[in-house]
């Protein structure tokens, strides 16, 4: 549900051809976008109808409906002017700002942000150590574009020190608490409340699927990897919902559809929610993977797809178990990976407790603050 | 996309019938509910299947696909008794259990939470004594319930102290911290980066629509109010969104399945989403209102919609600003009142700054937590 960071971009305009509802801008650099006049006059960047914090002054409704133009005309500084009718409002719009906001069909598939893919043989890893993201702008805006693009990123010779998880996980974004903490620490512990805190190994999965919302990113942080096994194992899931979808489309369609439930309790808390398994976007692209064995709950579907639904599950979920999409990583002390949770599935291969101790801790961030930091990253030109 | 608490119900089997790929369990209290082998199968009970903290133990590829049961019998509790074919595995369901997780269309129909929807004449309006809600576990649910209902429920005599508002948050909840901190002021001041910090009138709107995750549920407190105007003005999104419904099918077509984007930039954060203006859950049913004239970015949708889609919008802006829709209320210090961002709309009314202070204080608290929160308390029984 979120969208890209719109490049910046050096637009001129060639010509502005008036029409029925709406003009026509021709670029300079070729390729032309339609800009309706209700558009146009419900987004006038001028200190009357915007504020300077980037927010309407003006109530929509106070907007003449039958806005059209009195006169356009450009300026000496390739801006687009517009007098308006009925009531000789004068707006102003730059050539650069139509252009980064123009909604043509070419011009609107240009500016999405299309995920990379990746299976098991992902090489160069994205990463970089934590000195220079947490230093360097340049180098941060870097490592979180990398972070963007593939739904996962590794920080190198981050101190192995408890508590240091969320210090990284406020640089870049904002920890979120939840009823685990604000930090939680994954190791094997006696009487455990929940499946992460054994020394089984775990399928890869969400986190938090029974959470909504659900975590956008989660940080594990690895301060001691002494216990042979309990290797990271990572899932491309928008690549493994791509298979689905060349695959098996009907299954695909049903996870993408109808929701499941997921749940998990125990003494002081009762978290359930309803997702599908596979989330698309309004375009129909995958936006968010739930798959999580451990917690999905009961299936709360319509009695008839039950069977079909279950198929087309155990499909998705020999995918997700396929080696060619699994990614093998052997976290070290001061490794810190950082996933988005709906997006690179996480598990771990089992281990032995008794040969050695395994300590991660790790914590939440929302996607917000993350792509809201690369942002403004990026504004800076650093 | 969040399920609402399952009633406790005491359930007993009639009879058990037995058919291709499924039984159809009927009940002594009337109705009948079909159970496929295969979801009885995938939800066995047993310490086997499923770990103390309610989480499947078994991977859902390690189970039969072809699981069929050899023998059906009722225990002399009444649960349900499964041997299966092919691997001997047996099965205990507690008829209890079957009842909270049957999927017959009646049976689900019955389960599902539905809003109380309300307009500017309810009453009397949800609210509580702070003092019971924190020491007394049955006022507390009453109060959380009746909030879950509304959309939005009101505290009374919380102390007017700054910082409250949080203490109150992590007490129902868990307090989300944004670009905003962990509390934020709602104060007219001096070259505000937010309209919220100035003392313009704001029609009714949906908090952070910029934000995925957007919140939950925000709260305000009300520390100082001396200034004449500044009413609090309250609006049920759902109720305005089924006014929609009927009178502009088409309109609401377009609201529920087209995105729209919202935007907030100031020199920190650079905050960017995507959301339909209806949201709908896959019911059809309308779950989240994102709604904001301040936030609204320019529109980014297929060119052929724009002139309908505006048209809808404008309609759905009619409605949410009914006077018959618009609850007033007039917050005094020591009121308290907690909104669903995506249900409860809230606005205030203009003041004059000069004319006395006026000092809100205000955090977010997402809804995973105040659920989870609900149904604890209601699974003590109090």
């Amino acid at each position: 549900m979120t969208v890209g960071t719109l490049a910046a971009t050096e637009a001129a305009i060639a010509s502005v051809t008036p029409g029925k509802g709406l003009l026509t801008i021709e670029w300079r650099g070729g390729g032309a976008d339609p800009f309706h006049y209700v558009w146009l006059r419900d987004n006038c960047p001028c200190p009357e109808c915007l504020h300077p914090s980037g927010q309407r002054l003006l109530d929509f409704l106070d907007l003449p409906a039958d806005a059209a133009p009195r006169k356009v005309t450009l300026g000496e500084d390739g801006a687009l002017l517009i007098r308006w009718d009925p009531d000789a409002h004068e707006s102003r719009y730059p050539a650069d700002w139509l252009r980064r906001h123009a909604y043509g069909p070419e011009t609107r598939a240009a500016r999405r942000r299309k995920p990379v893919l990746w299976d098991a043989r992902l090489k160069p890893l994205p990463e970089a150590g934590w000195r220079a993201v947490a230093t360097d702008a340049a180098a941060e805006r870097r490592w979180l574009g990398a972070l963007l693009d593939h739904g996962f990123a590794l920080l190198n010779q981050v101190p192995a020190k408890p508590g240091m998880v969320a210090e990284v996980g406020d640089h870049i974004g904002i920890v979120r608490t939840t009823n685990y903490g604000r930090i939680f620490d994954v190791i094997s512990k006696p009487d455990p409340n929940n499946l992460a805190y054994t020394a089984l190994a775990l399928g890869v999965h969400t986190d938090n699927p029974y959470r909504d919302p659900t975590p956008g990113y989660q940080l594990l942080h690895c301060l001691l990897a002494e216990a042979p096994g309990g290797d990271t194992l990572l899932v491309d899931g928008f690549a493994a919902a791509e298979r689905m979808r060349a695959e098996d489309p009907h299954g695909f369609e049903l996870l993408a559809r109808v929701p499941r439930p997921f749940r998990f309790a125990d003494a002081a808390s009762d978290l359930r929610a309803h997702f599908p398994v596979i989330g698309l976007d309004a375009e129909g692209e995958v936006a968010e993977i739930h798959f999580n064995n451990r917690s999905a709950a009961p299936l709360d579907i319509q009695a008839e797809l039950v069977e079909p639904y279950m198929e087309a599950y155990r499909r998705f979920a020999r995918i997700l178990a396929r080696p060619e999409l699994t990614l093998v990583l052997r976290l070290a002390p001061g490794d810190l990976i950082v996933m988005e949770n709906g997006r690179a599935l996480h598990g771990r291969s089992g281990f032995d407790p008794n040969a050695g101790a395994r300590h991660l801790q790790g914590c939440y961030v929302d996607k917000d603050g993350v792509e809201s930091r690369h942002r403004v990253l990026s504004r800076s030109g650093a």
